[in-house]
């Protein structure tokens, strides 16, 4: 019986692996991206091996030439990969023992692929979040250039999606930063947890070789080395938190997608978005969609499903390591890959938005936005609020049947339901004097929006 | 300014579409797995064409012609993909069109890629289910046929992984049979709402030319035309049918897994797994881990995850078509790629466990697992079910205290605790009295699992 | 040592259950919701084992007067239940042997609460399907009525929530009622695997005395027994496949939800709903809010979020019952509950819906609807499609730069692009030309959406 | 026309709500829960109403009385709940107007529900969360301390649960101890996302009146006010964090139980449960069953669908709020009765793990647990790490084939497969050896488990 001589295990094995099972159970397919995080955390082992005493500085100098010249391979596809060798890691040690010869060998000393691989899917995700981070940042300010822009621009505020109260379209576009706001701090509270250090927790219990995991901990950038070696080999809590972050980023995205979709639309008509961020229609000529919103808002199942597979993935694993932990790998890149994405197509598209503000105004002017305004004249006038409520309903009832606007009737039309109502009351139904009324922080008047813009704005750069 | 003159939308655009946009909405990278089956329903489209006069027989003829080499271009992997046409339908086209010049562009007539992808994921779907279901077929066939072998095994029944009561080992593995074949029933139920056609509706509302829907069906092997044309272009049912049928299946071999990695451990010890399904440790040498199984339990988090990402996607999105139906097709390629990868390394592996019969049977023969049987023998005595509950239960705290099982101990001490019990008593005591006795439908008494294993071989039949 | 001497299992334990955990590991509080069909289960039990001898007729007719009385009782809600019983079964037990004495203990005969609770679980799921199914009929029925009615009013079909080309509103109203047909569909193909019987497979390995499980199956109306016992105590795909169900439902209501709020919003404005399925604001007065589909809408995530729970919930699960299964109930229950509900508001409210067809006509009249139609009718005058959608693509370019829909421009305008196009063009750029032409079936003529109403009634009382 | 004269909203509607729609939009059943936080939130309002001016200090001592009277009525169940009165804030707010009469409504000035029941929402959840934190810490504790006591405690390690390498109970036990601890760091991350105050935000767009957020989120401890009103009263992320935090928590509570349920065996018997925390059964009477374990994993489900709910819910929603955010509170209520209850049970239940040491020892004794020794002591007399593997591989093979572990082995039976192992080698082969080598941060020396329970009592002390 021949035996499988590349793997890294088969000396009490009496036969090989089935060709069907070893494909089956492969990684290297999609761990492969891992490859530079591998040879740094493997350069840093074998240094901190080197200065414990373990390696020879020469053994360490040839194992760091050797995964340097691999590291080359991989960047320029020259790297034999190969299905056999199951992983990442046999595929860069393997080469480096043909390289190097039986020094090679001793790179594995004091560590095993359990502590291994969690260390370099979190070196990976940490370069991972700070690309993420700035992307974020950079559609943040996006957000709040525009805001600042349109700070005095007036569309209809909705609840329900009926016309409730005229707001500022610049501050609609800072609630959309305020969503973005938490996700970003939500990110920097996770990448504090990813940047724990597995390495030297072993296949499960530590190791007997004199091992200074401070040392490697510092040459990777590590905040500190994990502190309990069950837990590290069996911990995948940074892929759900990383994910949990972006499935509330991504829900946020679908929100503003749903609302670039709505805007886009010949009912509302409120913004335009340029044509390089939409499509056309094979069969519809006059067709301009806006994919790329859609497109987003579609993804959020995509990520949501990841945080879902990840959490059953890890339900009822018995400790410590266990092969269903490979299955961390395919969501987490991905989840990755669809946050890069849209979070660089909306900074790209945002700053190109383009506002109709006499749609949204025509908009705003209609459907008694400024009803609320109306009763809270009312209550000034000494009015019990929930009286001044059933007074301007009644209002409205008139109007819906008479088809005028609360700031078209007359005044003998409005004092038919409220004695109390003087001229005066046409300065507050204006949509200019509705708006800048809501002048406190978090209101919608133009100086607040502004002012608001500026806070973000000092709270971004602080992060950076 | 140039406008990007490959897209099959380009006349109303005043600029191309942004670079990076143009990637990210793409398809092609995906869709082109569904070439051959875009190309089977052109062809079926193309021939309703003709036949009802929109082409010519010429015209049919040098589309059919000119796809066919497509097909084998495809085959062969020399078809030249291109990003910039989006898609795998405009790549065809974009093709044919080079290969047959303008009749090309009469194919698209009288239809729409709305209708056009709801097809080719139909007809792809239909018969991957068909692979699924044959492999779901063998797994259940294995299944079978080792529980008839082992219908007289004896292992300790589980409940709350306390042992419970004797069961057989062919008795269990018929328990994991059923669970298959409802999902086998669940399969087939979902192929036939698969097994409805879109094509026709065009983009949402039909098309005006004079096309003949039941012929395309006919042609296509459909059981019908859909009913409804906004409904055909905005219906992904079926992929979360499919996807709700794979979490079923996938949790049942989840189940399936969790046993095997039990039964594999040194502390069950009750099967042997060969080594070619099994890897080993990179560390540990005496490692021989059950790789298989273990990934196939975490493979279960990958397909809800799927479930739910497909579930999210459809939420609240309007008719008829929108661009985030296109997030349809990824989770539903990996659930049929992980659903038969898991099929198929199960289907090779179960008829290669070994029970350990002796560590089984010694497994049952402890922990009380007859208390039942001398309950039940109380109540043939005269004995109310809830009054020989306690009797037992007093014997059973007896013999924990004196390390005694059951049937162990002498007529002297089982009679402290009820005088009705006589020497007959150690007959319900051994094992084999305790399976046999369990003698009705469903019941784990050997005969009856011989017959249990006779009637599942008969309805799989029945299924071919 | 006191001992808690209410519990079913009291014998070889040698403290009480902890208080709190006691309260923890209930279910009476929400399993007593089982309560008529855990009676109706246990009448059929003593029924058969009366007649296979195993309980004297007398002994059968107490138990059944007793249990009689004791379903009176739950239904005055005069029944003591007592969390220290555990759940409904020792509940309802300890009353029957509270009422007639030794005898009720002999009920629990042949059964464990294993099997009870499966069987109570499908024969109440069994009820509530029906009246799922019965509310679901009455909703298609509503649709179908007002698609019959609405077959010739004209509104836009959308895609990418862009006007794409005009429908009826019959049309749109059909296309909801086919996802529910389908959903229908589903509900019974789930029905028939919910039908069958558990009881008789007792604690997981079948019982010693000489049931008849044929003879109970008859008695409940099961189809059959469940044919492996170990299955029948640990399968939960009955509630999962119902929850699968549900929410492919649910993601179909709020499909119908979203575009409900939509078009009662001021911009759509294109249907009203009456004031008594809508609610009002505390603070703003004119607001007439479309809470009902907003709540179904929101109740997809519920659930969803059962399904997933579920799911959850069974995977890894070893053989055969396990606590983990108590909490099957909660979601089951929930997913009922709001499907019910959600299915009634709307079959209330959909008969009511009024639609506004000048307004739906006026926004299909813009947005060059009729776009399609144009390139059709220049493929009729020969033109290959793609070179007829760049023409058309041209033409509506103009008339967005002029403000102009197609059927507005004179005919010098649209032979810019197209000499072919001669004066018959202005008659395929109606609304009503447009929809008329899409003649077939599935397309969207008045013709068609009536003939589809009667195919959908027809189908529909075949399944009654 | 007779009017629904209780709602708050009533002037515009031509018709009272339909009574089904009013039960089924009421929210009152569940979000009573809120009363003491909604009145605490109504205190503090119009305290800053009245130091602005809008209401007089008599006005406000009204309703600061009255707020308190109807504080005791709720507390002692005496409130008379209305589902007409659709939901808690009305309720109160209706009731205090009855005690103290027109001034009572001039509470609801410059606020909204939309801000009102997210304010609520937070300070009670605020307050759940410190109830949270207390007893995880309490479980962390308890962990702690056991772990402690059992440092030197040996048993097997596992990975793919096969024996590994020996490791020690309390090494094992801190594993847990980890997993909680980045629970409790994001519990607290989450805690200052909620303590954000929305109140000011009034429907959407903020107030007329001049009020002073400052003064109000002072007067409850919020750290500020939200920065923007629309997003304040639309956002719901405090609810999808705290729920991602509580899924991550079950999960490793699911891998606790696992673990629990695994070690409660007949076949591992590490451990013993005292009886109060475990159940029996009706049927079997020597059954002792994990209940709490079992249930605590199954409730994974629970709340990983209530995450998922929570998405769900929010995907796609336009700003700003929607009745479909009523749905947040009961995923929300269950979430924090289930953590709570499974920490409850755990922290109760950890100090009582009775460890079968000698068990524990012999498990660990078999299965070659020390073969990384051998191969470590091999690389320490100049063997490369892979080859001895390859000869640490052999001899296990040897050893299983003659059924002795490597400690049982002859030097000369070693040393057949390398000629470098000498009798010191007898020492590297004992557990204790084995065990008190692996003495670095992390690794499971009985010192450094000791140390690492410091740490960690450190840790925890720094956090109260």
């Amino acid at each position: 019986m021949t035996k499988s001589t590349n793997q890294s295990w088969g000396g009490r094995f009496s036969e090989p692996t089935d060709a069907f099972v070893e494909r089956f159970t492969a990684s290297v397919d999609f761990d492969q991206r891992l490859a530079h995080h591998d040879i740094q955390g493997s350069i840093a082992h074998a240094t901190m091996l080197a200065r414990v005493g373990v390696l020879t500085d020469a053994e360490r100098d040839a194992i760091v030439a050797g995964l340097d010249e691999i590291d080359d391979e991989i960047r320029r596809g020259e790297f034999p990969w190969s299905v056999k060798l199951e992983d990442v890691h046999m595929n860069i040690e393997a080469r480096l023992t043909d390289k190097i010869g039986i020094t090679g060998k001793k790179l594995h000393t004091g560590r095993s692929r359990n502590d291994q691989v969690a260390t370099d899917i979190r070196l990976f995700l940490r370069d991972e979040i700070d690309i993420v981070a700035a992307e974020l940042a950079r559609l943040r300010e996006g957000l709040i250039e525009l805001a600042d822009r349109e700070a005095e621009t007036i569309m209809p505020g909705f609840t329900h999606l009926q016309t409730a109260q005229p707001v500022t379209f610049g501050h609609h576009l800072l609630a959309w930063q305020e969503m973005l706001a938490r996700d970003h701090e939500r990110l920097l509270d996770c990448r504090k947890r990813v940047n724990v250090m597995p390495l030297g927790a072993a296949a499960l219990a530590g190791t007997t070789y004199p091992i200074d995991r401070h040392v490697t901990a510092e040459l990777l950038g590590f905040e500190r080395p994990a502190e309990n070696s069950l837990d590290a080999v069996s911990d995948r809590d940074f892929a759900i938190e990383f994910t949990s972050f972006a499935s509330l980023l991504l829900m946020h995205m679908s929100r503003m997608s749903e609302e670039l979709v709505l805007w886009t639309s010949a009912q509302f008509d409120f913004i335009d978005l340029p044509d390089r961020f939409c499509t056309g229609s094979s069969i519809m000529p006059q067709k301009k969609n806006p994919d790329v919103p859609e497109l987003v808002r579609g993804k959020s199942g995509r990520v949501y499903g990841h945080l879902m597979g990840l959490l059953t993935l890890m339900k009822s694993q018995p400790l410590a390591y266990n092969k269903d932990n490979q299955e961390d790998k395919e969501p987490l890149f991905d989840t990755l890959d669809t946050v890069k994405d849209c979070l660089k197509a909306f900074a790209d598209m945002v700053p190109a938005i383009e506002a109709k503000a006499d749609s949204m105004r025509e908009a705003a002017r209609k459907g008694f936005s400024t009803a609320t305004d109306l009763a809270d004249y009312l209550v000034r006038k000494g009015v019990a609020f929930r009286d001044a409520h059933e007074i301007v309903g009644e209002s409205v009832a008139f109007g819906i049947r008479e088809t005028k606007d609360l700031s078209e009737m007359t005044l003998d039309e409005l004092r038919q339901f409220s004695e109390v109502i003087e001229a005066d009351v046409f300065e507050v139904l204006t949509l200019e004097g509705s708006v800048a009324a809501r002048n406190h922080i978090g209101g919608t008047a133009p100086d607040q929006v502004r002012a608001a813009a500026s806070r973000a704005r000092d709270a971004l750069k602080a992060l950076r």
